[in-house]
């Protein structure tokens, strides 16, 4: 038995085998990373020649083929132990990707030559290394319901104008994947999924990310100003101010490996510890450090939350495996989303909020050390609090939506 | 997506559907033994006669065949919300007659007529619904590796003398399943488990169980006077004072099951607070219970922790699977045993720890009324405490079990 | 220093010390008490006898002339130690009579020689163990601010109908101190409080309190049918639906003494882990119990919190002292009686929060023999738990309070 | 009522009135002092020129004759709000000043003229401005009882050679008050403070703290080579390897106010959050944030846990007043001084953690604004994370602590 998280497909075991040789990479270079504030440009690359950036590809179109988001989510996890920062520009990227797929394999299945063309050209391209996306949600000071950046119809296509916040991964980004809204033939708002290349005029990534962590994660405000986007990158998604199944299920998704970077961030930092404890050996009139109880206590503590962790991103990883293989295609039942939301976001605050416990205390086991700007824990910390920001939900939110799903209330938060 | 415990095998899913009958039917009952201190005859009965009793023999031998430790466990778990201290009971036979079958599993495959034989004929008869075990470990004041009933060897088998306590379901016990010291032959001490008939000379049931809670789990004390034990049912077990295959696999499984108890209890005790504040329809100028935030928020904690717990009662479960299922017959490594008893402890003291906190929120949702004697929830409040008490190991030793496993020292608790 | 609250003020020094030896009796008679669900009327005649009953009435008027509601607080701390359930009922009656000197003060003060009488009455008949009051508030499924219990007008004074829970007290009860709602002569609702003699007509205690602990404390409910009170022991208190002075202030003030009671039942369960501990000794092959670092660590971890929780009683009973020293009479400024409140809130979540977690870790301290119904561990964990249920606030509302006070917003419970 | 901790004394008032202006003054620099990693000089100048540096010398020396711990540890608090890098090392300067003036009365009214010299030249040099000190106690790797900074008699004195780290306030201090041990004419060691000028030769200060939090606190290490230390400057302690009571009231004391550092830097933190919210007003379609209840919940969250650290350091620093003012000079009880110890580490382990859980909430409130390397909360959150580790004792030693000293046990820690 080994406690860690296994991948159950053969693509996935294939998928997270890559992703550990690079987090021995990966852990190297994190700490310079954080001190420049700087994007780690060389480990998209190198994920990119070993086709981990074409993970949830299909095997026939160039992929490793990765259909689990349980196995997907624990490669995130993986890369999250060498460095957050690079997981989460990452994650962005593949759950994008995961979907892309999945509506390729639907447009297939149902006949449809023109989408299955274009999502097909596009899977190509990223399995080849030559695409990566970077999903955007985020705007400053708006809930994801109420999103501001708009598109308005123009010749071919939409012009988009707006601002976003969070752009993780952009600086490494060909393809920019925006939610935004524009009008429908009534004047009522409607929500739209837009591609955009990084190239296009008018977009601007703002290199601006400067945060107490992450700061390899080139999360950098991005700019639209009249950007056009060709009708076949534009799609609908469901009416503004109200949740839609392309949110529910691409949030659920997207941000359960957004939680298995901090899961591998905490592991990490457990790693750390225990090593650092086992190598105090007895010394002259004292015990190992292992031998004190008070040690063999904070490090349970870390093993309970660490165990408990895990068991809800498995059980939450396999739960959407079963949605997506009881609905391979077609509308998602929005009550099932919520109820998989709901399951999702137990996990993600339940993870996101141990891995910031499990930090404090490996930090708390290294005696003063850790907390010197040269030991690996110190930027640890900094990353791991970043967790429970990921969108949807903040804690802020979280709890609101959890209690209404349970008691059959309309679950919007009340802003 | 169901958000509960689900069995995973066929025999699994038949085991839990009867469960869940008799969960419905227990609950009528369970405050009036509870206020009476009564052991629940007619559940023992009625569970004999549906078969569950006889839920992990093989179908070969008239069982339900239920072999995934898993299942077993969901199982329980149901049978945890309609009445703990039957659960209990229920568990303490189910486990033994697991390892028996597997007993069996292996005697058969290695050719081994004669113990074949005999664990056949005692499989049959819990089966038949004619043999219930209780297996007693605990007893007063001393540690589970330094237990002192003794065996001394008389003409055709044992004597057994001692005091044990926490014989939870003895009042149904038609075999009492016992642990117990003897001097081998060059006088060290070692460990055997026997089987002793309840009907057997010496053996006193003494009708002493009167506790905050499980009132009807029948924990009594049970003393061996001169006991008479055949060969055929004392087996040695391992050296006295260590750890051996047997205790780790044995407690590792049945705790497991002990654990599945007070996440049911906490299931029960979520489903009346969340009916509870469905209930509360709007008033004049009051909105309805639903809509209050602090209800929701409230709630959110409560759907956290059950689905922490359960998403770790369903890894440690497959966990256990997995292990036996590498394991098929033979010896257990110990390494690999202390690892899975670590897992387990830490979804013991986990499970059985939010399980008090999750009754605790029912508690204050209910207002004054779950603090009144007639109110379910009160009696669930003081079953619910027993779970942390379940052995091994209490919270006292739990930590330095779980600290000194990942630590790589010796995980002997030292008293 | 002594780590244990104390008294500041001689009378307080008096009280506390009589208390102290009351709680030693008390304790041996609480179990009994407990089991057969009865009202120690022994325990309040004794209080009578020694003039604790009369301890916040003036020394002049023949009570012990405790002023500082810190040191009352203390004392009722001291007897919560000895029994719960008295300890309620003692606080629902010294509270009310605190008041009452201080009405008495302000009318001497002011000349009003009518009202000073009434009081002065009273007073010297509390003082003489002859009168004890019960505060009633709370009615079953309303809040405090929209009580239902009413009184019409009818010649000489007021008929009054209505139904109370939660009646701590009442079997010793000579008078009852009621809050109840009238029309004013523009028919707008108006709360008054109301003394109404236990003897009077119409009046009937139910005897149905039967729950789940402090089931001693006699919390009938009790049914008022046309009950008259006379104008002089009927109180205008303010607007119905809101907050005013005298809820604040009297809430404030004897809702900190019940929360001394769950402290006084925190601190009984901590003495007697702590006993426990130092009393197992040494033995063949095993270390002495307080030896081990799991036992330390978890003595600690109720350290801690009794600390904490001590401090929060200790420092808002001197605020609540200097808040009525600089309001010796008169209006209260509603602003600082919010921030009272406010702070209060605090303490009283905190402390009866914590007052559960000790008894629970004392169980843990106590093995096994804490569970058993013969144990005084299994009586106190029943009682703590009506710790979190004192109004005002459950904790589904005080979270609320405490942030809408702080965040400058209006705090009315939205229901 | 003001919730904050207010001075007692009419010292206290004017030494808090002065540090609350420094404050307002820090604040502004606070940040820029952190990204540089510089140590704030200017600071250290103003508070000589206003007279804090010698708030603990008596008045008659030239002081503002700050005699209570806990209104020193008040001024520490609200210095602590400003800069709780300037904060820790005024704290280091101004509890050892507050011991020598202890010494200068003791000295005195035992007519040891030499000694009260002694100390009153020193005390008037630091109430004029001219003498800094940095009580430096740690070495890397080994705890307080068993230091290895030695000294060897040579003529006249002593000759001390050792490594010190975390010397909090070495860049502005003029004398650094140290522990060593030393052989006494048996041969056994002992303990022994020296005051040793920065300027002497074999002084060297490493300019090398860079760390997650504190970076303006100038924590360097500090390496002694064969430094003379005149007679009149050493003084025996006690033995090595044991508790005695310049340690125990020292460290009591002088931890107290790096305790109120880290409570002065949570009450920070919450005036930011609550500050923010009530500025979010209401927007087009949604509430003002403080009328969102999520909002409120986490609001009364940090209230509940401000008010409870602020009770604690409220009631040990009148606890150690109490304690002083017992025992004006000569020995202090060894038990007694445990008992403080004892409490004092329930407050500092209880507040320093709250200060974390602080912070950590008000980050949370501040959205992903926080996050950003600009906002003020992402220092705070960095230097907050240091209380844990201020010696004696981290959380890894303080349960044992704790623990043993309730259960009567010796509290050496087990190493």
């Amino acid at each position: 038995m080994k406690a860690e998280l296994q991948a159950l497909s053969e693509a996935g075991v294939q998928f997270v085998a890559l992703t550990e040789m690079h987090a021995r990479d990966f852990v190297a270079r994190a700490d310079q990373h954080d001190r420049d504030g700087s994007f780690p440009v060389e480990n998209i690359e190198a994920l990119k020649s070993s086709g981990v950036m074409g993970a949830t590809v299909p095997r026939q179109l160039g992929g490793l083929g990765v259909e689990s988001v349980h196995d997907y989510v624990v490669g995130i996890d993986r890369l999250g132990r060498g460095d957050g920062s690079t997981a989460l520009a990452v994650n962005m990227h593949l759950f994008r990707t995961w979907f892309i797929s999945r509506a390729w394999r639907e447009a297939t299945a149902l006949g449809d030559e023109e989408r299955a063309g274009h999502w097909e050209r596009l899977l190509r391209e990223i399995a080849a290394g030559r695409t990566v996306i970077a999903a955007i949600l985020t705007e400053p000071g708006i809930d994801h319901l109420h999103l501001r950046t708009e598109a308005a119809r123009v010749p071919g296509g939409w012009s988009l104008t707006g601002h976003k916040s969070f752009g993780t991964g952009s600086p490494a980004a060909d393809l920019l994947g925006i939610v935004c809204r524009y009008r429908d033939d009534r004047g009522d708002w409607r929500f739209a999924l837009a591609h955009v290349p990084t190239q296009s005029p008018g977009v601007e990534i703002k290199n601006n990310w400067d945060a107490l962590g992450m700061r390899g994660s080139g999360s950098h405000d991005v700019v639209f100003m009249n950007c056009f986007v060709p009708e076949s990158d534009f799609i609908d998604t469901g009416r503004w101010g109200e949740y839609n199944e392309r949110y529910l299920a691409g949030n659920a998704v997207g941000t359960l490996g957004l939680v298995a970077v901090f899961l591998g961030i905490a592991e990490a930092a457990r790693e750390i510890a225990v090593s650092f404890i086992r190598g105090r050996r007895r010394g002259e009139g004292s015990r190992a450090m292992a031998e004190r109880f008070a040690i063999q206590h904070s490090v349970a503590e870390i093993e309970i939350d660490v165990a408990a962790s895990r068991a809800m991103v498995d059980r939450t990883g396999s739960a959407m495996d079963a949605f997506f293989k009881a609905h391979p295609q077609g509308s998602l039942p929005m009550d099932e989303l919520h109820e998989l939301m709901k399951d999702f976001q137990c996990t993600k605050w339940f993870v996101t909020r141990k891995a910031i416990d499990i930090v404090d205390r490996a930090l708390t086991l290294s005696g003063g050390a850790g907390y010197l700007t040269r030991h690996q824990l110190s930027r640890l910390y900094r990353d791991v609090r970043a967790g429970p920001f990921m969108q949807p939900f903040s804690p802020n939110e979280a709890f609101e939506y959890i209690g209404k799903v349970t008691l059959g209330i309309d679950p919007v938060i009340e802003l």
